[in-house]
């Protein structure tokens, strides 16, 4: 089975997800018999290009990484992201534009649009799920089509999927957990000497945090996908709000705590967590000192992770660690993806 | 659509199964549309059962537990397993027969007998996927059915079942961790200043350890998940033999190594682990000194978990962990066979 594909947002993960699609491109065919052509690329700086005979990747990576805009590969004249997915032909829209963490959108135009169309559409980006879950879950399950978002959080890892396709009817109750790995890096590199602001530069430096921090060091990003998770996996009838997630970030945490925590064989995280009490779901982001008895203690760097409490496995925890140059980067957010695309048209 | 099932082994696993099935009957049903009925039963001591119409499930745990027979609840005149399966109709058989570690009989004749009558074959019985992944795979793909094995490993946890459905492509090239709750358990008990005997006994008197505890603290039991790990998610062309694992238990890890260890604020676990080297796939079970910076160093008591290394996700781990009143066991295992189920015919 061919598949037409467009990128919506061509920044580092979609990139990246462009080179691991190429670097599959044999065993996607010989164990899934499926083949595959990209016929759409929106691009936030470096314009639109429509084929639906199929865009030389190779080419159009080449071109945005020099800085140069991709529009002569496009056989039509476009100039919006709606108009790449409209007129790309595409059976699968991969959604990266960027997170608008109030609204959702674009994004969830972009998704709209696409499953209209009769695509399935695949996102990285939370402000869909925190803002239309239900609506898009519904959306696509009327025209036979898939809504998936695995890269929204642990950065690629399964975690949605193995609830969806290897837990079924466990009931999740709570989750508690380290997901915004930006400041755990703060927070890690703080406790080897350095200052607050030499670790934000440092996180800035490798890609990991923005120019404006706040998103992760105020903690929106983790109450955003304690949001997420909370409603997909626990209770999809009432999504909670990232606005009522109980959140303080990680600016209080001064390096004498770091340090006066260090000698005290402890570690400052910033825990996030969700649980039912009655017949609400209450989420909360806030820095908690842990001991060596916590599993969140050894999580270092930009490590993540969580654990699950459900009715038939009291205690379920997926990590995902750093590992000697390889840190936590587009690349494993690229292959969630990935994964999604796999998973919907296997 | 309605399922029968027969259960093959009637011990503390296969009830607790049967407990959560009729638990789950209701959502089951609301979420999957499948109900179920019980055909068939065979235990180790207390007798055989057959009714196609459906077996009280409630009669038969009450008098198991109470050390009768069951079969005054038969139809038919049976007098082993694979009459049982041969007459019950099921649709889906349950094998939890003892573990053969050097041969995986009778359990292989199970499942063989199972998947030729059409059945899906679900067991927890680590022998089958060590001594005949590659035939049992084989002959349930011939007949369009299912043979599934969750509970082999991490206790219920998914793994098999992330490799298969949520991580596709996904080139293992390495996996490290504990994946023997009775040997950690009994390490930690050590921890805390008992002797090796008492913590074997304790393991004996909460039923996590055999009255031959060899398997356990020889490391036979991790060697044979090793196996079974390496065997399905790493080459089942070529399938690793628990005696090709290279094999260390725990015997001669003294009080006084652990007293020191402790001193120095480490850990003695029973490390369990695969790697590609060349062509060739290695698997080792040894006894590691663990410090805190180590994944490992966190997973106390009855804990499990393995960090798998994977060309997509570098590092990507799952832990089994206790839960204050709730200690790993049977409830966990059946979930495995549970999933598997729905997994199967959903």
């Amino acid at each position: 089975m061919h598949y037409k594909l467009c990128f919506i947002g061509f920044g580092n993960v979609a990139r990246s997800l462009a080179r691991l699609l190429e670097r599959k491109r044999g065993s996607l065919k010989s164990t899934y018999d499926i083949t595959y052509s990209v016929t759409g690329i929106a691009t936030g700086r470096h314009g639109f290009a429509v084929n639906p005979d199929g865009i030389d990747v190779g080419q159009a990576l080449e071109k945005v990484e020099s800085g140069n805009s991709i529009a002569p590969l496009s056989t039509f004249q476009v100039a919006d992201s709606l108009a790449v997915i409209q007129h790309s032909q595409a059976n699968v829209m991969f959604e990266n534009s960027p997170v608008n963490y109030e609204t959702g959108q674009p994004a969830i135009d972009h998704v709209r649009v696409a499953l209209n169309l009769g695509m399935h559409a695949i996102t990285a980006n939370k402000g869909t799920v925190v803002h239309a879950y239900q609506e898009l879950t519904a959306l696509a399950k009327s025209k036979n089509k898939k809504f998936r978002f695995e890269s929204t959080v642990l950065g690629g890892s399964p975690v949605f999927s193995t609830f969806r396709e290897a837990m079924p009817l466990a009931e999740l109750t709570s989750f508690k957990g380290i997901i915004n790995a930006t400041t755990n890096l703060i927070l890690s590199r703080m406790e080897d000497g350095e200052s607050f602001d030499d670790a934000v530069k440092y996180c800035q430096s490798i890609g990991i945090a923005e120019t404006d921090p706040s998103g992760d060091v105020d903690g929106w990003d983790a109450a955003i996908k304690v949001s997420a998770l909370a409603t997909v996996l626990m209770d999809a009838s009432r999504p909670l709000k990232p606005q009522d997630v109980e959140r303080k970030g990680i600016r209080e945490i001064t390096p004498e705590m770091v340090k006066q925590a260090k000698a005290e064989k402890k570690r400052w995280k910033l825990v996030a967590s969700a649980e039912r009490v009655g017949s609400q779901i209450k989420g909360r982001v806030s820095p908690e000192l842990v001991d060596s008895s916590s599993p969140l203690y050894g999580m270092m760097g930009s490590s993540s992770g969580l654990t699950f409490s459900t009715d038939v496995l009291p205690n379920y925890s997926v990590i995902v660690s750093e590992r000697a140059g390889m840190k936590g980067g587009p690349e494993e957010t690229a292959y969630g993806l990935f994964a999604d695309f796999v998973n919907a048209v296997k």
